[in-house]
């Protein structure tokens, strides 16, 4: 029965501070949804007696052990010895996967070193763990001591071979094997324009501890909201859903995607959907409006131009924006958004445009204006709207922040949504 | 003696995979400076057993646990707690952290809420660590278990505030205890245009083993180099100065900063310096190099403008590039990118303009300009430069590695820099 889990990252690489593991962050968090307790992460360097005290406190600590990274080609790739020499057992050779290898050579044109044999290697009593993506497969195998069972699973540590493998593979296997039929649906928001706490209070009411789990994932400045409903398959996904829509009628209009998605993702489906085109004016933001949108393949489809008008001159020669407005209101105002959001828009003949003009900081602020002011309009043949915020936060987090309301604005046009509601938490 | 280290994450927030772990990752690096030899990282939630657990362990392995997290203000920060009872000692309450928690309250004109007074306690034995930019400062004590000694460091968990605790307290406090008064100088250096092993085998018959430390930390599209040398005050930096000049004349080309900046930073600088003005304008990078020019504070002294031009048509009314030029060679050509860069320059009166125009992919490409084809211009009154380059990578890795190109570019043109010789490996 598996329920408590131990995550072993190994590599110098990562006990040097050379790079940052984020597999652990990705398999806590896949760990955490199919409702497995991480009891620890272990991290230790390329060293045999830390490998080796590692594996040994892990299996004492848990029923399953998964460990990334050690086994690539290297001599300081130590972590199949390891585990062979704990286990008292030889390492054997898996025709299969030097087929595999070969063939993932031959595709790119290259010959196999010899020293990649050495991936082809599992101690006796291994099953393997096929890596499409990869020359190295993974294995899996129990193993027993004092008296206590646990589980080893060896993945490779590059994320893009590992992630297919952990889900393919692995989580299945784990899911058959918790000792429970039950099986768990996920549901998840992407919200805009609530704080976190002000969510997990409107939730809260809604949901039962006993009718699922809600969790919350900040990622600036994007909040996520994950419903995890556990029960019986042919039941669970319909209590799922019944759970989503009982949250979605209350805070719809904070919610711009389900699933793993992203605010530039909806806009740019939105456009394609609507046959849309877009314009962008930017002042304070600099660029990241559009570099979000054009994060997004195919955007080419809508998007024309993001015109990033940073000096007076370039408002004025490039947009049009008239020299009173400047002179009266300042670059950084409703008035000087709308006439950048209405150039940008007729330059080159699209549906909509926004744009963006805001004092980011560190300096520059005024007490009228001070550092987080920021403007935003959008023009369409149909609407005109402006609005001004007060952001807080470093000179990238108002950047970002502002990024995200005029990609919400975006959206919120599209859908026929009034434009004006958006981030009302940041007036 | 301080030689081995543990560090200690404690946190649901981690093990549960909703955040990151970069406090590890920033002290790896740390320690890795200063030569104290990192044995393991522990990671476990908020769990009175398993924070008791994970301190025996780490003072058993250690001559130093560094902890982050778990000294908080709410029920589940166990941190002093989980200490005071391995000790078998007391909490005390320092008079004087009750008062610069108090001054810090008033600051921000509110009231202390009363579960802060929880922040003030401490372990008897313990020495508290100032923390200048937060309520709860930090401590340090010694403790022994079964006779071996280690040294508790317990900061908070937020990165904004433990870092300076890190740097100004504990990495003093370490180096003059560990047993030996050697001392480090650190040199850095910020390359590109050269691959991490062909950098690698540059600097290898240069340094030996025995006068330095050479290592490399990759953060895409940017390789620094670091030279660690180890020995006296007094003689230790002149003889790192010595070993970063015999580097920099093997590979000065590809450096281009001494120290933690970034290549925006660096063009920022020297168009102040040299009184230049800016201009971009983009295609396939689709906004991303005027972002990274705005992250830097007062860019406006120096960037005009970006004209993110992604179609035909904007190309050709906001930049003015010609009808045959799209024709004839299309947009992605060095004769496209050429009057973009002429265009956006004269526009808004720059004395430089970059511009790009490419593939970005995964989409779009041909035979003759397959998936990661960018070309690239720089035109100023004196030079007008164009290359095209055959870059490799996803579409995001495609638009970075484009940008850092670009502003290679700037930052060659602003030192006097043959502009052709960047990036040559991408050619």
């Amino acid at each position: 029965m598996i329920q408590k889990a131990v995550i072993l990252s190994t590599g110098d690489e990562i006990t040097t501070g050379k790079v940052i593991d984020t597999n652990a962050n990705y398999l806590s968090d896949k760990l955490a949804e199919i409702g497995v307790d991480l009891v620890a992460v272990l991290t230790v360097g390329d060293v045999p007696d830390r490998l080796e005290w590692a594996w040994r406190t892990a299996i004492d600590l848990s029923d399953v052990v998964i460990s990334t990274g050690g086994i690539g080609p290297t001599a300081d790739d130590l972590t199949t010895e390891t585990i062979a020499r704990l286990a008292g057992v030889k390492l054997w050779r898996d025709e299969a996967t030097v087929d595999h290898m070969k063939r993932m050579f031959a595709t790119i044109a290259r010959p196999m070193p010899e020293n990649n044999l050495k991936q082809a290697m599992f101690p006796e009593g291994a099953e393997v763990i096929l890596n499409p993506l990869g020359t190295a497969p993974g294995f899996r195998m129990p193993m027993t001591l004092n008296g206590h069972t646990s589980n080893l699973i060896v993945l490779p540590g590059v994320p893009r071979e590992m992630k297919p493998m952990m889900e393919n593979s692995v989580i299945p296997w784990i899911n058959s094997h918790r000792g429970t039929n039950k099986v768990y649906a996920v549901r998840i928001f992407q919200t805009f324009g609530m704080s976190e706490s002000a969510l997990d209070e409107a939730v809260m009411g809604l949901i039962k501890p006993e009718e699922a789990k809600v969790s919350f994932r900040a990622s600036f400045p994007q909040i996520s909201l994950r419903i995890r409903v556990e029960g019986q398959p042919g039941e669970v996904e319909r209590r799922a859903d019944e759970l989503a829509k009982r949250v979605l009628d209350k805070i719809s209009q904070f919610v711009y995607a389900q699933g793993e998605t992203t605010m530039e993702d909806v806009v740019g489906e939105l456009f394609v959907k609507k046959n849309l085109t877009l314009a962008i004016a930017e002042s304070c933001t600099g660029g990241l409006i559009g570099h979000r949108i054009t994060n997004v393949p195919g955007c080419s489809r809508y998007f024309k131009s993001d015109l990033v008008t940073y000096s007076n001159e370039a408002k004025a020669n490039v947009l049009g924006v008239s020299e009173a407005t400047l002179k009266t209101h300042g670059a950084v105002s409703e008035e000087c958004v709308a006439e950048m959001a209405v150039g940008a828009r007729k330059r080159v003949g699209a549906s909509v445009a926004v744009a963006t003009s805001g004092v980011a900081g560190p300096d520059g602020g005024t007490p009228d204006k001070p550092v987080g002011t920021v403007c935003i309009a959008l023009s369409s043949d149909d609407q005109s709207v402006t609005r001004r915020y007060q952001l807080r936060g470093t000179r990238d987090w108002v950047k970002l922040l502002a990024s995200q309301v005029a990609l919400d604005w975006l959206r919120r046009y599209a859908l026929g949504l009034p434009i004006g509601d958006s981030a009302l938490f940041l007036r």
